[in-house]
């Protein structure tokens, strides 16, 4: 994220030193007349040979990623994507759409709708994972550095980030990435240090209480450790990622309901296509 | 976005049907323990085999996008991914940022500065396509209808949706995709009427008045018109392609400058990278 | 709103004239050093001299209140400080807040959540109410105006705007602002106008329908409209006096809720005080 | 904020127990057809009765303030009311109306211009006062408690909460609040206590630099604190006496300048009513 001198600035030139010192600088897109360069490529070049999910990265890292990584990253993007009807900021947005407000008011209340409780287990994983990982450094196995963690969060009562999810046992998105980081083989320490982790709960959790799986939070956060993604930009991906969820939501609410309406989020049903296979070409 | 009914709704089995009929309905994903489906599609099995790209299509239109219509996709919403630190919507984010906000608050302050002026042109271009076609379904040929839709402009005052731009005299992105239309075989009337209004509009330019090209948004309209996005949802696909772009540039305002500084939007320089072109594999 | 030359400005002065011209103008508030003038009155000098109504109405018609005017104002601000937990702007703010976001994102959402069929009559309504009395300057009488408007509404299905609730029957707010009105002696067409109306509604009512009275949407439009303030200032009084409510509902969610709750609007019962008088001082 | 068990709730009738018990409950205001009880008060009884100021405070604390109260009170609102055309919020804001944003929008973007630096100085600086006033209550000097505080903050390299302003020497806002304190009868140990931050910080300041006196942040702070409002009601007061200010900037925006303009902060000039005084009845 942070800039680097390139050699090609304007303040190379000795006679507009002073002016451009002045200002304040941007690397993030050049605009001139009839050229827009994204981190140094020509957009109208870009448009057509990287997807929107490589494009993202490459606005957010700086690089145009690798095969691997473009996978990954667009299969976190699409994990992410939406979760039906009842998370709070699905429903931030659908309460803004039956009171008739525009599309963008509806998604802006969307993003807002993440808080401490939602969404926000991403970054706090990373540190918890990180945490362990400088364990290992000194010297601690993985199951031992895991253990740590898990007493301390046991003795603090805060819950362990990354890990539990209200209406699943095990997590399929999480299970997924995981596969996949594997096949791709970009699995490495984050991801070892967050099994870890898993393993060391299901040996503690007492006889009468449910698993407590990697959700997809912890999956994403132990991925983008592995991957180099610092925390601030995976916080980025989390919410680039659910926009076009809520703003579908905000769209059925609008051409589904009666405006004004009360909007009980226990008291729906999905109606939409049965489960199918994807068509054969995309296997 | 219209529901359909499908047979395999719970509202089938008689002993249901009226604990069912009483609950709202939602067609776009399916939650259940260990199973989420995405337009009927288990989320598992869509990451990794679509791209991000082709997911927002399947979650806004309810179906899998054909290679062509996914390739056009991908590229609309890469041509709107950023248009450096000057776009309102970039500043109200940046200002935002300077405030020490999260990135959250950031990204809604900066889909909250969409506004008439301001990514509200693909809808009225769509509106204003539509009412050439008509005329030609009426027996009117493209330059007629094309005419009649520039003076009308000419005489309301009103600009002409779709075309100019405060920067680019010829919109590269525009440009860049008529031509995927073109090579992807999806060009059709809502392209070639975009195009007779542009050459009338070039016909009766005053002499000293500089052209008026069509732009992004006037592109993505046609682009839009020729494959049969509803104008909602061309709404939606501009609010997400643009969330990228506030991200980046709020975390650049939070990672390079100083908390509450007063950003002049005319008094920046870019310092990134210098033009460079993809890698061979790109291509 | 706008702005009057004041011949203080410093334009005035020679010298200075170019440089200033370029500049942007405000005419709310004069920042100096240790000195702020609000629309020209010291801020410390009007700390405890006006009240915050009064000081809003100086921000935004540019004058202090005359008493009658500055009373029906804050009566107008608290008519529609809150209306419990049912509005889907505090559902939204709810909804952000059981997600654990900060107070500032659950009111923002809040805001959003007004839309063109909640808030959004005063407006509507200030228009209507002008066409009625353009009638009556051409020579209708008040009840002629009003019946042509009522039909109007009625051939076209639309609602009548200011007009009906989802709750009440008689709303008990609008009732009082018109009494303060006429004891103030502020009452003017723009009440007579509305007045007109609610006696033709109740004379074409269908003998099965329930009745439908001014709400308090319509009462501050005929309010708004004889004390001359114009609707966008009207529908910012209206935004301004919510705000408390939203940030009331947002503050009881996060203290008396568990966090990450489905939150149903029907489903809750009021266990506050019951009620009670005001002490005999405010009478 | 907690809601007290009241005696009236519908739960003492046996036969709703069951009932009730489930639903969750809500103690601001009591909507019934044609009645509206806030915090137990008939709203069309406290309209005309109760100030905007003083029925802000009735929703978020519970209870009428006394008069003493209630003038502070209103003197708080008014001093946060507006700061002209730069502060972060306020440009977040002008950003989105001049992209033709709706009004709401841009309020909402304001009051996301809020963050870490700008409005967050009010909860810190409560925080700060305590801690001092925790030492106190343990034997400490007030005297050496806040020199233990300065010495904290010094060592620490952070500011000191509640002190320092971009653009005033002496806040002329924060002085006029201790004032109408002292004159209320309401100053007690929080003053007190941030009075002795201060005397400490300019017996401790290097000759060269600047004087740090109290800002408004933290005379509200002080203030908030000796009225027993704790810092959740004192964020929400900070947020609410604002919104107007964001309300008229955006309006302005709007009114008198060019759509899709670049808002360089630093480049305006103020045109309004040049400095006057307050009409002799408000005194």
């Amino acid at each position: 994220m942070t800039a680097r001198a390139t050699g090609e600035t304007p303040t190379d030139r000795r006679g507009q030193r002073r002016a451009t010192d002045s200002k304040w600088r941007t690397a993030v897109t050049c605009i001139e007349p009839n050229k827009i360069l994204l981190r140094g490529y020509p957009l109208d070049e870009v448009m057509g040979r990287l997807t929107f999910g490589e494009a993202i990265y490459l606005l957010l890292v700086g690089e145009v990623p690798s095969p691997a990584i473009g996978s990954l990253l667009e299969a976190m993007l699409v994990s992410f994507i939406d979760h039906g009807a009842t998370p709070p900021s699905t429903l931030a947005a659908r309460n803004t759409a039956t009171a008739g407000a525009p599309l963008r008011a509806c998604v802006a209340a969307g993003v807002l709708g993440f808080g401490r409780y939602h969404g926000g287990d991403i970054e706090a994983c990373m540190q918890f994972l990180h945490d362990g990982m400088e364990q290992v450094r000194h010297g601690a196995s993985y199951r031992d550095a895991a253990d740590r963690l898990v007493l301390r969060c046991l003795e603090s009562g805060d819950a362990v980030p990354g890990f539990g999810h209200r209406y699943h046992t095990r997590d399929p998105r999480a299970a997924r990435l995981f596969q996949m980081a594997l096949e791709l083989e970009v699995e490495a320490e984050h991801i070892q240090m967050i099994r870890a982790v898993e393993m060391m709960l299901e040996e503690r959790r007492p006889e009468n209480e449910p698993p407590l799986p990697v959700n997809i939070d912890g999956a994403i956060a132990a991925v983008c450790g592995d991957l180099g993604i610092p925390a601030s930009v995976a916080d980025a991906l989390f919410i680039i990622s659910r926009v076009p969820g809520i703003a579908s939501q905000a769209l059925e609410e609008r051409d589904r309901n009666e405006p004004m309406r009360q909007i009980d989020p226990k008291d729906h049903v999905y109606d939409g296509q049965s489960e199918r296979r994807l068509p054969e070409r995309r296997k």
